[in-house]
């Protein structure tokens, strides 16, 4: 097997992801229909190739990082494409975000062409990709995640198996729907503070210390509802009040918060089910029973240590 | 002045919490309509009071932990209430959470008795009351604030002095609304990480180790938009793109995900006002610009310290 | 009994009333706040009070037509105020628009001093007003309400008997929760109309021919759901799925459907309880199920006469 | 030309569709992959194809019903396709609602083949279909659609000429979203006056008899926002506070109303921007604003004869 990388999309991800590779050792020839973003690989130690096609002839890896999967898939199946050159022995990467089904279809059409996939997502920035500090998060059958680690392990800091094939994407999905959503949900929170006539530094610098601003998935969720307990530390009723109160706040002020208003439907939805006096994260068995799943949690907390960021000496 | 202290509420909250204060050598009074409630008290070390007026009889605090601020103001100013017998000299602390307003309202009824007050709801939940480990969003007079420290050491681990009487209230209600939505988003989330297919430890996993999990609030507020900088670390279109497959993902597999799709909207008038291609945290300006804040964020970067969670040794 | 008016609270609405009370013969003596006001009413025949107590003496009818159940209470129990002087058989009614609640917390204030009232706030809008033509939302005691009926017939065109004290302030607020929300909904819709390249005097004639437009209250809420017949004539999958177009539309076009996102995931509720080959309509028992209210809607179809706007003389 | 015509699709809409087209006189050859629906069809008095080529041959209309482009496209270009036999002066007419820009790319594919095209979508109900009561929303060339005007005809009871070829979809698809939300939001309205202790009939009854049942399209739209006129009949700031009064109700009562929360939002945003005072239609150039559109309605109500549904002989 070829250590050459070939690599397709140099944009503002792609480009220094593949300029590491270069800049490690690896042979890559890059592909981009931008003559500036192939001429700065070449810069970075790389070759430019003419085509996919091209970038892929004779390589090891084949790495797509392109906007849609319908690049992915012209990348791969048009004339001029990955398909033509691509070894038997090769393995492909998309790093790209797609969504689940697209993996799915583009690993079944190079399934039957019995081309090996890798569906490895990544996590975080430009930044974290110029630092060689991306988050990768691969699935893919284990002896091609095995022979990608080294590739991995340049474009990353942190590689994550997430199991079968298409996975990575699944995770990559729900991961960026939760951090970009709460970006949205963050910035609510701050123009509220601002609007009710707070200082900005004190309400971070309060919400820092606090859920709001740590989070629930180290916290409250390992601690109560994924533990089965739904004895209220905070109780349904209460969050619900609280959020009324926000609401209330936000209307005098004038600040439009959507997302703090659908939340507070949702609890009126956990209050109409009955679980009022339950702990606040009853709210996620409620969700999920609205979406039609099972009522057991499929979590087995047997094995987590409890984390409290609260604790006190006294 | 008197070290004893009246405490009027004790519920959920206020019993672990007044049963600290007496444990740690105060003369507690305490009422409450529930006589096991005060019985609990008095197990505690407290004594009992036949009305909110004899709890704050010759006392140098009178806290109130009500349910609302029809509550407080029934409590203080009703027949029987603490204004018939609080001294001069003492401290009223309400520590419960209602809307600044009422905060203002209540104050100003006091002031015209010349009775000081310090508004002081509190963070985190029973689990911290029992523990003594509350945080505490003090607001009030720079004097009085000193004279109650005490007493705040007691049932908390951290008191934050928000300024001006009010503060508190408005602190407290921004830190739920964000804590309480967080709540309801985190469900979205793992949700729909279910339902497709995911496992859920390793959906916690991943994301605790991405802003999905960490938040924004020590990340990328202070690095990239506080400090004005909205060169993309990810870009808008990219954080709007990746909320459409989510949007997509969810409606495939029966998901409600309420917060998430009106973050969608949210990113799709961001788009609209040009700033496609800015760094994502310029959500923050345009949803300040819809509540008809001033342009210039009022935030001085200037003596911030760098904090990057991914920081890489290579 | 006089057949004299007080009327508190002459603004936008209140001003028209009264005027056409005092140019249909009635003695009508006006309280506000603002003298231009007052004298308005003079110039249309009334006369002018001093204050709340001073309109109501010796009147039949004490109306209020004021801002908030706050102004209510204040001119009804504060010094100066309406209940110092109205007569043991005058009626109180209040025309405002307030929450359920404070509708009977004031009626139960009433009720202590044997005073009868009407709940009556009005629909439509200030023109209605001018024109006599307002909608009356009447509750209350039949023989009150009997008496008040000649008052009602000079500010309304239709007065609608909504039965117990209370219910009209009930069905004001669904009514305009309705219309007011309705009134976002069908800016969303031009909105995206227009950024999508139509021309906005089609998207509205195509709509004013479809229950886009006639609304599902006449059509088919009576001729399904109502009836107890769920078989689809539009089923909930195809209604997810063209919400799911409209979503994708919109996010292409930068368009804010925040109202019709949150509609889509209500679908996808409807979809997760297993009721997707079901007429539209469903989404109304699901709705209703959410709400914790009984399984069996109680409402009698038996009377209703089928209405089909759409017939054919084919 | 032939008068034959190939129908692809007999599912829930295109089986009663084509049996009209059958039982009309044209001589209807229809492929489905349920042999049960070309069976009902041959019972109309159509005959069965084996394939979409077979039914496209010889046709001067060819009709496809089918539930997303992906279908459409396959039907069209995938092996014994319609593309391998349709004549040169046969009409090709997609029926099935899908984005405009699907309508587009298969336009354009046609287009190379120079096969003419009509897009044109279907209102109302499988009920309205069986009746031939159809509304018809037809785009494309003006020739084309005279030609098809006679097979519309036998289908539905009015046709809307949209104007250039993919007008039709994108009409579809936001009268769609129109009534597809409009029947969720119902649903809140319902919900919310049952769990209020309303009868749903009376709440009903009221409702249509206001804009909350008549809608904004007939009413205030015309009369206000789209003359220019944006003087309150029904200002913004009392729609915000009976929004916010709704929204109380509604938390005390448990009742979920996601889109009702966002519409109150959405008047915030109207609120910041200044117009408190205005009309509430004013929330339709907020939000055109928000989506980055011009300021100027592109619509002239010049020739626009008012309506006035609550006119008065008074």
């Amino acid at each position: 097997m070829s250590a050459s990388i070939g690599f397709v999309g140099l944009g503002t991800m792609g480009l220094p992801m593949a300029s590491n590779l270069a800049r490690a050792g690896f042979a890559v020839k890059g592909f981009d229909l931008s003559a500036s973003a192939t001429e700065a690989l070449v810069e970075a130690g790389g070759t430019s190739a003419a085509s996919a096609a091209e970038a892929a002839r004779d390589a090891g890896f084949v790495i797509t990082m392109l906007p849609t999967a319908k690049h992915i898939e012209a990348a791969l199946f048009n004339a001029g494409g990955i398909a033509e050159t691509i070894a038997q022995d090769a393995i492909f990467i998309n790093m790209s975000t797609i969504l689940p089904e697209e993996t799915d279809r583009i690993a079944s059409a190079l399934g039957e062409r019995n081309i090996a996939m890798i569906d490895a997502p990544v996590g975080r920035s430009a930044i974290e990709a110029a630092r060689g500090a991306l988050l990768i998060l691969a699935s893919g059958a284990p002896e091609a995640m095995k022979r990608a680690q080294s590739v991995f392990d340049v474009m990353g800091n942190q590689t994550i198996d997430c199991g079968a094939l298409g996975n990575g994407s699944r995770v990559k999905v729900i991961n960026n729907f939760m951090g970009v959503s709460l970006n949205a949900l963050t910035a609510e929170a701050l123009t509220l503070a601002e609007a009710s006539g707070l200082d900005i530094r004190l309400a971070l610098e309060v919400m820092r210390g606090t859920i709001a601003g740590i989070g629930h998935m180290r916290v409250t969720y390992p601690n109560k509802v994924l533990k089965g307990d739904l004895i209220a530390g905070f109780p349904v009723d209460l969050a619900h009040k609280d959020l009324g109160l926000a609401l209330q706040l936000a209307a005098q002020v004038n600040v439009p918060i959507y997302m703090g208003s659908a939340a507070a439907q949702t609890y009126s939805i956990v209050r109409a089910s009955g679980r009022g006096r339950q702990d606040y994260t009853a709210v996620y068995p409620v969700l999920r029973e609205l979406a039609g799943l099972p009522e057991e949690i499929p979590y087995d907390a047997s094995g987590d240590v409890e984390y409290n960021p609260f604790a006190s000496d006294k």
